[in-house]
């Protein structure tokens, strides 16, 4: 029996994972998440994780780390977020070992992860991968999350992906960078079709996409979990009132009817982005020889925005599904922190025999 | 000799024109700005607006009163800011005649304006283009701030925008969303090259235009007078760190030359949205029967955006001009509050005529 603790410490929210597993099989996982935008106090990130650690209560032999934050924008470089974010960790769980995931997919001691930090940084997406590969032979699995979209491919168990860094995911479409509810819609859309016109939109934070989806119906004003643009609130009526700004307008000027057709437009963007890099993947991985895909869908998104990109690629040889039906309870929570926390253990499995 | 003052209330900047005129010719200028953004605290217009007139000292007639800062997100609709505005105005200013620009270049009362808050919503831009139209008969007047560019075509003296709301003019290319400093680069472009391929771009708040153009030499570090994205410096260095991020990458991962490609591909987006503006309202004053036409260039932007735009219009026809050095000195630091001072000058000789 081995106790593990998986922390993925992202940009807004740390997540852990508390799982007890027998030769790489999952018994029992708690999951813990506290909001901590990390751009806003850098500093009380070592507080965060001694509480988190408090929270988990009970005793684990092994810690295992996967990261985004370092690339928030209080660190001028990677290195220089990886290091502070790497000590963070040595400060609260220096006592136990300590393994941190690169992108090639290895673990490595909190020592060697800080002589190269470009190989650790960013790399949750591979732990999402990993765990999937555990029970899916080929797969792509289209994580939509509130701001941003990972595609991440899946041969015979193992994560392929082309890019290693997010630069080189952003140039694969293996990295999206839209998602159901904190992206900027003047990010999505340059121009919006108004009365029969098309009309240029404001540059300024005025909507994001949660209004979209809000409008639309493809959310709940309860799954509206992020700030919104003008610090107002999560009814329909707001999200209109956002919308029309968009375009420099107001409710008194724009009927809800046009601003549902401004909403609808750029839901079809974001499925068309989704889509541009998905189908990237998708031929990726048939040139590889894969003849039958399973689509796994996770995130908020899973089915107004993946499931809906996937359809898309409009073939017999591929099923879709949705990610969090086929995991054990509670891991769809924070499935890159359950699955670092399993490597670790196998990690030390393999090391103790 | 009538003594007026004229008032440009925008989202960021109020700006206070003071001027002396002879039969509605300038005989002195003063021009006072306050950096107030009224969607921090817009309960503090009243007390920037009394400063104003502190500043100011010196008796006066009359005041004519602009805006743009209705369309600030702290207001629900435009009709609510334009009150809240007006009403600031009213308790500051009230002992004296009091006059609104409304965008269809007429001047109302303030008890008028309030009757129809729309029509002199945003309308600052109409002073700008009645300014010119005393100095020229036919032209237009391409104003590049630090955040939007407007277009102003002016025919025989008249301001003849087809646009009269944001709305329209968005419609019409009078409005361009882009700027010389503030404009979220992932508004101006979705992806950029990198290293022979095509990346997309995050769509978090990591740099603005000021940081291409600071990267570029358009501008120097002491004309970058906004808010960086994270707070940090302008130096060339820190523009740098913040284009990196603009792909999810840092200036480890990115060279200076790489990243002064994706400052110049930016930068060539900014000049194409501006011509696409421009060429569309440049066709309609030929359509009117102008044959010579000049092209009056503003703002920050003046010689690095509106200039390069204006030259692809790419014909003998047309005459380019800076606008800063055909009108008195000091007037081009707050062009919509001297003309809009102006207009009410003249509306009040007429009046008492």
């Amino acid at each position: 029996m081995v106790n593990v603790l998986g922390l993925d410490i992202g940009g807004a929210n740390t997540k852990v994972a508390y799982i007890r597993t027998l030769e790489g099989v999952i018994g029992s996982v708690e999951v813990f998440v506290e909001y901590f935008p990390v751009w806003k106090n850098f500093k009380g990130l070592v507080g965060v994780l001694g509480k988190l650690r408090e929270f988990v209560g009970g005793d684990f032999d092994v810690v295992g780390v996967t990261m985004t934050a370092e690339l928030s924008d209080v660190y001028r470089t990677k290195r220089e977020g990886v290091e502070h974010i790497l000590g963070c960790v040595f400060e609260v769980f220096g006592g136990v070992p300590v393994f941190v995931l690169r992108s090639d997919v290895s673990l490595v001691s909190l020592e060697e992860a800080l002589v190269s930090p470009l190989g650790v940084a960013s790399a949750n997406w591979v732990a999402t991968g990993w765990l999937v590969g555990q029970y899916f032979e080929d797969c792509i699995v289209i994580d939509v999350g509130s701001t941003s979209t990972s595609i991440i491919p899946v041969v015979k168990g193992k994560v392929v992906a082309q890019g290693v860094t997010d630069l080189d995911k952003l140039l694969y479409g293996e990295l999206v960078y839209t998602g159901c509810l904190r992206t900027n819609l003047a990010a999505i859309v340059q121009a919006v079709p108004i009365r029969g016109a098309v009309a240029g939109v404001s540059s300024e934070l005025f909507a994001l996409s949660g209004d979209v989806h809000l409008v639309l119906g493809n959310i709940t004003g309860e799954q509206y979990t992020c700030e919104t643009a003008d610090g107002k609130g999560v009814m329909r009526s707001d999200a209109l009132t956002r919308l029309a700004r968009l375009v420099c307008a107001d409710t008194e000027m724009l009927t809800e009817d046009e601003l549902i057709q401004v909403a609808k437009y750029v839901y079809e963007k974001q499925i068309q982005q989704i889509f541009s890099g998905l189908s990237k993947v998708y031929n990726r991985v048939k040139d590889m020889g894969v003849t039958k895909i399973s689509i796994l869908t996770a995130g908020l998104g899973k089915d107004f925005l993946a499931k809906v990109a996937a359809e898309r690629l409009g073939t017999d040889s591929i099923l879709i599904m949705d990610l969090g039906k086929l995991l054990p309870d509670k891991v769809s929570l924070a499935v890159p922190a359950v699955g670092v926390a399993l490597m670790a253990a196998k990690h030390c499995e393999v090391i103790e025999k």
